[in-house]
C-alpha cells in the first residue's frame, strides 16, 4: 500500500465543485473514476480544498491509498490521457501513508479576477466577474489592506457553516490593474492566508467591489470585520471570478514537494 | 433606409467560424437571426474577415441596411440582450449607404497565443495552443522579423484559394513572453497587416514553433518566403490559439470611429 498526494488544476465551469455528488458531475467524482478505472481498484481522493461549483483551480491538492505497482509520479501521465480537457493532474508524488496535506500548515492563494469595463468581453467570461461600474483600484487597495492580520471574519462568511471559530489570519493581499492590449481593463486581487471560512475570498471580492465603485465607505469594512456582522460587507462575488491559484508547505521539509 | 456598421466581439469555440451555414452554428447566422427579430425585418450582415471555425475576435466588423426607426448606437444594447453570451456586438455606428469595411484601406492585427509549458492549464486550453516543447523566444523573434514587409506569401497560404496575388504586406510583428503569477508561461505573437492570405497567420504561427523548438533553421524561413513554397513552411497552428484583435482604418476621417 501506497499513498499518492495529487496537484490538480481545472476549469470548474463546467462542474458542481470539487466534492462528489450523486448524480452530479464534479472534480472528485471524475478524478475517482479515472483512478478507479486506471489503477483497477475503487480508489476514494481525499482533498484538500472543496472548491465550490464553478470555481477554477491551478493548483488544488487531494491524497489516496492504492496497492498498484505503478510508480506514483507516473500516475499523473495516465490519468490525464483519461481525464477530460478540462482537468489536469499536474504531478502525482509518493507521500507517507500518514500525510495529507488538510493536516498540515499551508498558505493558500486564491485570485479573484474582475473585468471591469463597459462590456463584457466573451474569450473573458468564464474567468473574470464582469463588473460595468468603474472601481477605484487604490480605494479597493486600502479596503483589501484592512483585511490583512488575524481578525474575526464571521461578516465574510457566509450563513449555515459550522466551524469552531470564525478567526482566520490573511496573510497577504495584493490588487492589480491588468490592462492588456487586447482592450481588456482586468482588475486582480489576491489574498492568502493558513485558511478561510465559507465563501470567505468571494465576500472580500465582493466587498472590494462595493467599495472600488462608491457604494461602501471605507469605515464600513472597518465595521464588518470590527463587529463581525455579515449584514455590514458586500455580497458574494460570483464564483467564475475566483481560482485556486497556489498551496505552499510551511514545513520546510516540504517546499519543495509540489 | 441607413447603413449600421457594427463592432463585434467573439469566443469563436462553439461556433462553425463566421460565415453562415445551413444547420451550423455560425457568427454571422447567430447576429442575422437576432437583428432580424429585433428589427422585424429580414436582416443580413456582410462581414469584414470572415474567421475560421474556432477563431475568437475582439474586434470584427460587419454592416448591414435598415429601414428601423431605432437609432443606430441603440442597437448594440438591444441585440447583446438575445445574442448568447459568446457574441457581444461592442458597438453600433450609423455609416454611410455606400460604406463597408472592406472597401476602406484598413490595418488588422491578429493575436496568436502559445501556452509554453510542461503541462496544458484547463483555464488557458480554450485561448492558447498548448506547446509542450520549450521555445527559444529569440530566434522566433528573428524569424517572425524576416516576415515584415511586402512579400509574396504563397509560401504562408493554404491550398485552395483563388486569390489574385498571394503579394501581401506585413506591416507590424512583435513576440512577447508573459509570465504570469497563475505559474502559466505563454507567448504572444502579434500580426498586423492591410490584408492576409488564408490561413496566413497561422501558418507563420506554426512556423515560428518549429523555429523556435529547434526543429527549422531561420534560413528555412527565408526559403519559403523567398521560394513562395508552401512544403517549406511550418504547419498551420491550430485556430484556438488565434484572435483578431484590432480593426485600424487609414482614412484620417474613419480613425476614430471604432
Amino acid at each position: 500500500m501506497k499513498r499518492v498526494m495529487l496537484v490538480v488544476a481545472y476549469d470548474g465551469t463546467n462542474y458542481n465543485g470539487w466534492q462528489i455528488q450523486p448524480n452530479k458531475r464534479t472534480i472528485e467524482g471524475e478524478i475517482n473514476e479515472s483512478l478507479s478505472n486506471l489503477l483497477k481498484e475503487e480508489i476514494k481522493i481525499s482533498g484538500a480544498s472543496r472548491t465550490d461549483t464553478g470555481v477554477h483551480a491551478l493548483c488544488n491538492l487531494a491524497v489516496f491509498d492504492t496497492k498498484t505497482k505503478i510508480p506514483a509520479e507516473k500516475i499523473s501521465f495516465a490519468l490525464n490521457q483519461s481525464l477530460s480537457e478540462d482537468i489536469r493532474v499536474r504531478k502525482s508524488i509518493e507521500v507517507p501513508l500518514d500525510f495529507h496535506p488538510r493536516y498540515e500548515e499551508t498558505i493558500k492563494t486564491y485570485e479573484y479576477r474582475i473585468l471591469n469595463d463597459k462590456m463584457p468581453v466573451p474569450t473573458k467570461r468564464l474567468y473574470s466577474h464582469f463588473c460595468y461600474y468603474n472601481l477605484d483600484v487604490e480605494k479597493m487597495k486600502k479596503a483589501g489592506e484592512m483585511i490583512v492580520g488575524e481578525h474575526d471574519f464571521a461578516g465574510f462568511c457566509s450563513a449555515g457553516t459550522q466551524v469552531l471559530s470564525t478567526v482566520r489570519d490573511v496573510t497577504a493581499f495584493s490588487i492589480q490593474q491588468v490592462r492588456d492590449d487586447s482592450l481588456a481593463n482586468e482588475i486582480v486581487i489576491r489574498v492568502s492566508g493558513k485558511g478561510f471560512l465559507y465563501n470567505m475570498v468571494r465576500i472580500i471580492a465582493g466587498t472590494l467591489i462595493e467599495v472600488g465603485r462608491g457604494a461602501m465607505p471605507l469605515d464600513d469594512v472597518r465595521r464588518a470585520l470590527d463587529e463581525a456582522d455579515r449584514s455590514l460587507s458586500g455580497p458574494t462575488a460570483p464564483a467564475c471570478g475566483l481560482t485556486l491559484v497556489n498551496y505552499e508547505f510551511l514545513n520546510p521539509k516540504l517546499t519543495s514537494i509540489l
